[in-house]
C-alpha cells in the first residue's frame, strides 16, 4: 500500500485572487513579515500495489483529472505503507 | 526568508464528500487500487524573518485563518531559503 500526497497549484502565470486575499487578511492580523500566499489544492490517497509502476499511474491520474495542466501544476510524494498484521 | 507548506485535511471524524466524489472518478477511470482520497486545501507561503520564531507564527497563523479547528487538522513544513545577492 502506498500513501500519495499530491499538491496542485496554479502556474506562476495564472492569477491568483484567493491567495491574494490570504495574504490580506493576514496583514490584517498583523502578520506583515508575510510575503506572498499561494493557494492549492491537497490530495490524499491510499492506493494499493498493482502490476503497473506507482509513480506512472499517480502521473496519469494528476494529468487526467486531479489537476488541470493548462493552469496548474502538481507536485507529489509516494511513501510505501506497512500493513498492518 | 522562510518557505511555509501547509496542508490542511479534515479531521477524521468529518466526512469528506468531495474526496469520496474523486474515489469515485478514479474507479470508473480504471484506477481500481485507489482505496481512498481525501481532499484538502494546501497553502504556500512566504515568509520573511522577523523577531518571533517562524513555527510559533505559523501555528498562531494555522489556529487563527488557515484552518477551521473545530473541524480540521493541519500540518505544516518549514524551510529557510537563501535570498538572492
Amino acid at each position: 500500500m502506498y500513501l500519495v500526497k499530491v499538491t496542485v497549484t496554479y502556474k506562476e502565470s495564472i492569477l491568483d485572487p484567493k491567495g491574494e486575499a490570504i495574504n490580506d487578511a493576514l496583514q490584517r492580523l498583523g502578520y506583515h513579515n508575510v510575503q506572498s500566499v499561494e493557494l492549492g489544492k491537497y490530495f490524499e490517497l491510499q492506493v494499493a500495489k498493482s502490476d503497473r509502476p506507482i509513480a506512472e499511474q499517480v502521473n496519469e491520474m494528476c494529468d487526467r483529472l486531479l489537476a488541470n495542466v493548462n493552469m496548474e501544476t502538481y507536485h507529489y510524494e509516494i511513501t510505501e505503507m506497512r500493513t498492518q498484521a
